[in-house]
């Protein structure tokens, strides 16, 4: 049985929406990152080395970070088709694309709010206008990042666009708010969100 | 064969170390990003959808993030030993530490080089400090950060360790300079560095 360590309102709805993809069954378990008891819980500890959410436990793997955990899923559980086989061609774009949320998107959100300053060619993530412009490209051919086929990393990035949409900092653009579009009319995602927007 | 995308003084050291650890035939082809006609080589563009070094071809696959080409090459060539199989117990926190680099250490350094003011709670990388007390808590058991068993997140890992070593913003901390000492040892990445401190 698969624990998701989460609470409303965080990046966990992220992982949320891939378990109601993949089918499996799973429990969610809030954790008040504002109270230590709950942060304290061992299963949580274990799971998350930087004590954030999202993390979860499978048995007994346990894994933290929301790209981390898709790349462990959707290959733990591949009956799901959410992962291009390891010697499946579209393998390296769907691995760039799954850690382009933590490693390209979350840092330039933080740049845009920040109004940080950032060298484009010294940043690992380019900067906000890149990390755009990027994504537009990728999803050229479209519907999903890797063309007719929807994986994990549509998961990331798909949250990705709709936390830039509901912190503002989403430009005027065709096709990242199509894409947004098509990934929130998915069951697994609707339903995912109206949990993060509930009551703990 | 596979074609690493690669330029002297780059991240793309990290790479060039990883393939030095497979053991698979390899070939390096230089780009030089100030240079458009460099950059347009249509391998590279296919390869790189950030227009950045690493990535590599591998047949018919392209991946590029030093992370995702890690956490592909250590699959594809499991004979390697360099990544726990995918119902190992370890394969969590294998995952966690590969994307480690570019979510959470990576832009950490670039909050320390400019001084940015961080909120570790809203952050995806929490900030500087906490990503350094998180590493050198999962080295805790060492020598690895897996325990005994040299990973592909070891290259992810200890060339940033290096990097921070390099750019003057790595803290004194005993567990990580032995780390990195450790890593240093490797002919493998001995060999990556010389060559990314010659001429291309």
């Amino acid at each position: 049985m698969i624990t998701l360590y989460w609470h409303p309102k965080t990046r966990a709805v992220r992982t949320h929406w891939l378990l109601e993809e993949l089918g499996e069954d799973y429990t969610l378990e809030t954790v008040d990152l504002t109270d230590p008891g709950s942060r304290a819980d061992p299963g949580f500890r274990a799971a998350s080395p930087m004590g954030k959410v999202p993390a979860i436990s499978d048995g007994e793997t346990a894994v933290a970070d929301s790209a981390a955990i898709a790349i462990y899923l959707a290959d733990r559980y591949p009956e799901a088709g959410l992962a291009p086989a390891v010697d499946d061609p579209d393998r390296g774009r769907y691995l760039f694309w799954s850690v382009y949320t933590p490693g390209v998107v979350e840092p330039a959100m933080m740049e845009r709010f920040n109004q940080w300053e950032v060298n484009p060619g010294s940043s690992g993530w380019g900067n906000f206008d890149r990390m755009i412009e990027t994504l537009e490209r990728g999803l050229d051919t479209g519907p999903w990042i890797l063309g007719d086929r929807f994986s994990a990393a549509d998961t990331l990035l798909g949250s990705s666009v709709y936390f830039m949409q509901v912190f503002g900092v989403l430009p005027a653009s065709t096709p990242l708010e199509g894409y947004l579009e098509r990934c929130l009319a998915r069951p697994a995602y609707a339903a995912a969100i109206a949990a993060s927007q509930g009551e703990p």
